[in-house]
């Protein structure tokens, strides 16, 4: 199964806690003292969780006042306090008793004993916390948490801090629970970190790929007929998607991948036979029930699922033909349409998705060559973050927890161990950036999260690798070894380029929607200073060679003055502008504009071309 | 809509009758002349339809003994005698109540009176004629028939006939009614022509797009866990497809068109308004029942439907910016995806699927612009049959019936009467050979059928245009005229290709698998006389030259004997061979050797390789 990509890091489990960077430690010690200077204010507030997220934290309070912005100022105003304060986050490991007691008195998550006000969402968390694990406070001042850590020394090592916005969560996430107000900040080293983080916000907001897209025509989501999350990809954004498919159609080619296209929808047994059903069926689309026409009155309904992932067409694929070792490894890629029900309340323009046209590929393999094959995939990836000039990424890299085999990591201790030994080795020897997080692999292998970083500095999880041992065999996938006896293949999970719909939303802001050559939806306007029909007969053979050349290519030949027809291109984010005048003409010239830089010389008509077939070939940025 | 082509002729409608082919008269009247022989054997058979059909006839009978191939001979024995008798087929205009009356007798589809064996799979089709519509009977010798014709003149006009198979079906097709045999033959001018036709059944099986299929490794059909008739495409197959998209890219590019993507599925709303629900669901697979989640209890249920046409999807792009007569003709064009319900016993390998990729594209026009791009259309399909070496091909040409304006067409005279003259101007200008057919075109529009003949002589209908004046309409669609009025677009729905799968299924017969070396799977494979490292390290810079280019090129590097190597590539229909020797590596040269036709010459390697990267741009045959 490929993972979700979409996954937002607020799920990260409690796992995660003791792994906190020191951003988040520095975050989480400010959801603390966030709840002190609440408590100060309104001391019956009662507190359920409170953990660091991506750029920022936040803490879920119940609460009968209504906080809104407007209280910001008065609540940061007594956070300061508690910081100028300079208090000790102090580690308190408590009986199950003692926290029971401190949850009925209403003490733990406030600044005093509450009689009356039970500290009823600690009570619940301390209902999940397994018997025979620690139970922890943590104390600031006056504040005592029920919390696991870990935590900054001191208050006062919080650098800089900002509360943002306030959002409705129910308690653990249920809707059956109670609603309480979710108020989020953030918090940095320093000064300097904050006003920059909030610089890169704004710049980011005037490259939201929701406003560019519907500036540029690139997508539209078309909620009345056709739903929510599925994005109808106009003529400009098709350009788009069709010139990463040929990206990665030439990129995996010459690495030596097959392509398959399969169906977008299975029978019933396809998926409890990998294991979706009934485990994923909440993140799938529910079921069309086919009756064959012509069947007997009493015949079986016949369940149809739209497929969540491409994964289980592939195996069936590799089982369409009898495999012997010399068929692997097989790579079989296709650029699949997958279907997720994603809620409604969560979808978000191309970021957040119920249709994803997946960058897929299998990998099936040897043991013996899985370690070469995960080297190529990684190269793969390094060769993409280079096309697109991403200099900043990281590879999360997930293994499994030897204490939780069988339970929550499939039971093959020595597979996990040699595979992982794999991975790591040829993480480290490709000098690549990664960090290493046990107890987060998949069920059924370690896997691989591919972070990225667009031009302002925002981080994207774009793509997923997974390593595989456990569901090749759950569909009997076998082939015939050396020794002539069946053997399981391992299979490698990878999509460099995650799903059409994030990696597009992620290279609108990270180009601004101004897309290099090659990506371009239009990648060259020809353009005369007027109307005059020798400059148009001039420039006419020009257009048909680029087009010939399959450059998309317009044309303003127009009377309206130069200045406007450039203006429009501008606005249009034309990639490439020749324009023609007279003095071109006599010439054989051309002179050369780019969007957002303006005039950069004139050249002779068949360098122009050629200049701009090439750049398109070399995918230039 | 998009005419579905998978349609067989058995389908055709009653209006039909009027229209028939002298071979058509031919296969109907053999019909006739089969119930006689029939009735002469078992005088208590009882007969339903007996139409043409493509490539022959059969009539649907019902009788107690299960009619089997063995029976054939004795009833060609009868059919014989009476051909021999050269009978006249008579045309008798009866009145309703004398047809009642023959009916009940048992006289109407038998030979003689027949008391108390009503005739009443006659008394049935009797009731299906509105009244005042005339009622005829036709009588050969002693067998009368009700029959709207037409026919030979005499039994002795059938040239040369053969009977083929029994199938069972329902009267009327309706499986609540009684299970008929259905005997199916076919009939032909004269003898040479069917044996002709045998001859050319044989070599159509030997070319089974089902035995290729397979033998090749082009595509599985997985009804275990993918379901019947969704055919999962394997690397071989998919090269086919993706070879196709490309075409068909580059195609669309130079004429004009743009590129869209849209989702598999859409909201109930999409196809109420399109009006396909409820009118086609039962060619539509079941909806998904979707209830958002932490939707209010008793929120409603959304349907969601799979496409079973691109076109919903297209108006919604259409409409999904503000559209004025500057940015027409505007030509969506998607290879897209959709699902259609088919029985179960309908399907058959890729020629009749429930999953097809359509070359699909609609173009929105003016009037004034409708001939120049159906013009265009119809120069795209003449590149095409180029391109496949399709020497014989016929579009049918459907036009409305004046007299069903309202009913069965919608009432819009003056623009079927203009748009209709605007086809077939063009059609006759361009010198397409096309036969125009009254009353069969779509509810909203002409249609054009296109019919091509594989090289082996069998007729496929691949493709279908349509004129469209109605649905824009229902969509609201509309642009702003230069005269500021929102006026409605023309709609030309058109798919050169038709589908993958029913187009592949073609060309796999039309090449007997022996694909042009631009669609052959594994195009090159290099091989060298024996394993000889000089030999390899020679030929290893042509492999990769070849695969930069994008060629796909394997290599046999083996120590097998050449024979051997040679007919390992012969069998899997590799197009060309390069082979290479200690005297090739000495000169520079490769041998070449093409799939089915030997060895063709030596050639300098870098002239080699020129010549087939230029065949594949050339795409030559």
């Amino acid at each position: 199964m490929q993972a979700d990509n979409q996954n937002s890091p607020e799920r990260k489990s409690l796992d995660d806690r003791n792994k906190m960077t020191e951003l988040e430690r520095i975050r989480h010690s400010c959801a603390h003292v966030m709840a002190t200077a609440i408590l100060r204010i309104w001391p019956e507030a009662q507190f359920a969780a409170g953990p660091p997220v991506e750029n920022g934290f936040y803490y879920d309070v119940e609460l009968s006042h209504r906080i809104s912005p407007e209280d910001f100022p008065r609540i940061e105003e007594e956070m300061k306090k508690e910081i100028k304060a300079n208090n000790v986050f102090e580690r308190i490991v408590v009986t199950r008793e003692q926290a029971l007691q401190d949850a009925e008195s209403g003490r733990l998550g406030g600044l005093t004993e509450r009689p009356g006000n039970v500290s009823k969402f600690k009570l619940g968390n301390l209902a999940d916390i397994p018997e025979g694990e620690p139970i922890s406070y943590f104390r600031n001042g006056d504040f005592l948490d029920l919390c696991a850590g870990p935590h900054v020394m001191r208050t006062g090592n919080i650098g800089a801090f900002k509360l943002t916005t306030v959002a409705s969560a129910y308690y653990k996430g249920d809707e059956k629970n109670p609603q309480l107000q979710r108020i989020y900040g953030t918090a940095f080293k320093n000064k300097t970190q904050l006003e920059e983080y909030f610089k890169m916000l704004e710049e980011a907001k005037r490259r939201d790929h929701r406003k560019i897209g519907a500036e540029m025509g690139l997508y539209a989501i078309d909620t009345e007929y056709v739903g929510p999350g599925m994005p109808l990809w106009l003529p400009k954004g098709t350009v788009l998607v069709e010139e990463l498919e040929k990206l990665a159609k030439e990129t995996e080619f010459a690495a030596g991948y097959v392509r398959v296209r399969t169906p977008h929808l299975a029978r019933e047994k396809m998926y409890t036979t990998s294991g979706h059903l009934p485990y994923y069926a909440e993140s799938m689309f529910p079921p069309m029930e086919l009756k064959e026409k012509g069947a007997a009155p009493g015949a079986e309904v016949e369940r149809y699922f739209l497929k969540a992932m491409n994964c289980p067409h592939h195996h069936r694929i590799f089982a369409a033909e009898p495999r012997s070792y010399r068929d692997l490894p097989l790579r079989l890629a296709e650029y699949g349409c997958c279907y997720r029900y994603e809620q409604s309340g969560e979808l978000f323009g191309l970021m957040r998705v119920r249709s994803l046209n997946m960058n897929d590929a299998h990998i099936y393999c040897t043991e013996d060559q899985f370690a070469e094959e995960f080297r190529a995939v990684n190269d793969m990836y390094i060769h993409y973050f280079k096309v697109f000039g991403l200099d900043k990424y990281q590879m999360r890299y997930s293994t499994h927890d030897p204490s939780k085999l069988g339970q929550k990591f499939v039971n093959e201790p020595e597979l996990w161990k040699k595979t992982e030994d794999m991975v790591r080795r040829v993480l480290v020897e490709s000098g690549i950036n990664f960090v290493e997080v046990a107890n987060e692999a998949a069920f059924y292998g370690p896997k691989i999260d591919v972070q990225v970083w667009s031009a302002i500095g925002r981080e994207f999880t774009i793509a997923t690798n997974q390593v595989d041992f456990a569901v090749p065999s759950r569909f009997g996938l076998t082939y015939r070894d050396r020794d002539n006896t069946e053997k399981t293949p391992l299979c490698i999970h990878r999509a460099p380029l995650g799903t059409h719909e994030r990696f597009i939303g992620f290279l609108i802001e990270h180009y601004a929607g101004n897309f290099p050559l090659w990506l371009a939806p239009e990648q060259v306007r020809v353009m005369t200073v007027n109307d005059d029909a020798a400059l148009r007969d001039y420039a006419l053979p020009l257009v048909k060679e680029l087009r010939a050349a399959m450059v998309r290519v317009e044309t303003d030949f127009t009377a309206n003055p130069i200045k406007a027809k450039v203006a429009d291109a501008e606005t249009a984010r034309v990639h490439t502008m020749l324009v023609i005048g007279a003095r071109d003409v006599e010439a054989g010239n051309v002179s050369v504009r780019l969007h957002g830089k303006g005039h950069v010389g004139v050249r002779p008509k068949a360098e122009a071309v050629a200049g701009i077939l090439q750049a398109i070939r070399d995918r230039a940025a």
